[in-house]
């Protein structure tokens, strides 16, 4: 089992080396992460400049490979051949929680939908840490052991053909269980902050405070106020068939 | 009706002020888009740094407004309140079809996903013009009246909650009319392309040829081929419904 490791946050962030740690144990592990952090980058796919992979290393002494593309260009890299016979994508750690409409957004989110364009199953783990403004680093140790027991049970079980795991975990110390969720409803609380440069001029920061949900049962946002790790399977497959109904009542 | 017009190929852009003489014709027409191209940028939300808008003026003289931002954060911009009382978020027209696996990367279809989340209604203008190696401009006229169309139908019938259009044109003068599609699968042909540098370094171009797609009616892709336009109602519930009843049986 030959595991391919990225994330949104950096090669370097603490929540990869967690992350490896657990997949070591499981299978061959390869790391192909961004140089630098790309939370919030979407699922890019960069075709107007070269891509640069270097050699590095990661704080426990493992060796990575570090891209300036996207958290899905490094996927796309691995799986056109730059890594060889990848069985497994696995994307994360990522310290916050990539839940309800954050999954088209998320860095860690889309870096598992390309492996799953390439046919290779994959999966995203994020932690709910609740402290954004912690300077302490979030303990990633429970949120890995949870990535390491979902990892196993995907091999043993296999993914249907074009799904993706979306794994949130809760910061606990001790979860209630699994609840396999639908996609739930974000709330975003962004405000337009307009500031003035030292040179007169308007600048704006997508500013407010940090998003919420609607706390529903069966939803991923549910299952993480409730305590329970989230396993959301997700598909590329955007159609929404009622409203297919609906427009071919429509005279066209 | 207060229409606001952005894309991903930069505010200067032909399928741009095509798209906006369109728009005129039905109400009032408020341009913010990138102040260059964003293709493949993917579902971006810009927290890092703070973004530019200026003002400007397209080839026809209409005002518009551009930002250092992605498509969806024009939109995020616009909505957030930079542009009031906005009704309709229109995107494009990119001079290429996004259809199947493009939602996710594409900058125009990701500027309608914003205007959704933030409870607007939108849509999403492709033009699926063939030649990608043609110097000379594709003509927009025939996808510009097509837009014109589908906005008047969108707004006398009300989009239902949560749902984009995606509107695919053939590249062609007479349409055999519309079809309502699902999201059909697009075959990407991406090869890496390694080469050196001028210092003897590797770099990695994501190469290949250009994508096609699997050919069954009811599809984006199919639509196309036969000569139709595909209207795809997308919705941002990703989950997997039928992969979670197989998930739960699996033991956690």
């Amino acid at each position: 089992m030959h595991i391919l490791v990225t994330n949104d946050d950096g090669v370097q962030a603490p929540g990869l080396l967690a992350l490896t740690q657990a997949m070591k144990v499981i299978g061959k592990v390869t790391i192909l992460a961004p140089d630098r952090n790309w939370s919030g980058a979407g699922h890019v796919k960069t075709l107007d400049r070269p891509l640069r992979v270097r050699e590095t290393q990661i704080a426990d002494g493992t060796p990575a490979l570090m891209s300036d593309g996207a958290p899905s260009d490094c996927v796309a890299l691995a799986l056109l051949g730059l890594v060889e016979n990848v069985d497994l994508v696995v994307s994360g750690i990522n310290p916050y929680s990539n839940i309800g409409h954050d999954v088209t957004y998320s860095g860690t989110v889309t870096a598992a939908m390309e492996a799953v364009i390439a046919g290779v199953p994959s999966l995203a783990f994020s932690l709910a840490s609740q402290d954004n403004s912690s300077d302490g680093l979030p303990d990633y140790s429970p949120a890995a052991q949870v990535a390491g027991q979902v990892v196993k049970k995907v091999i043993d079980e296999g993914l249907p053909e074009g799904v993706l795991l979306n794994v949130n975990i809760p910061y606990l110390t001790e979860f209630k269980g699994y609840l396999i969720t639908r996609q739930g409803l974000r709330v975003y609380n962004d405000e337009l902050d307009e500031r003035i440069d030292p040179r007169g001029k308007p600048y704006y920061w997508i500013g407010g405070e940090e998003p919420t949900g609607v706390d529903e049962p069966g939803t991923d946002f549910g299952a993480l106020q409730a305590g329970y790790v989230s396993v959301t399977p997700l598909q590329l497959d955007l159609t929404a068939r009622e409203a297919m109904e609906i427009l071919r009542r429509w005279s066209w």
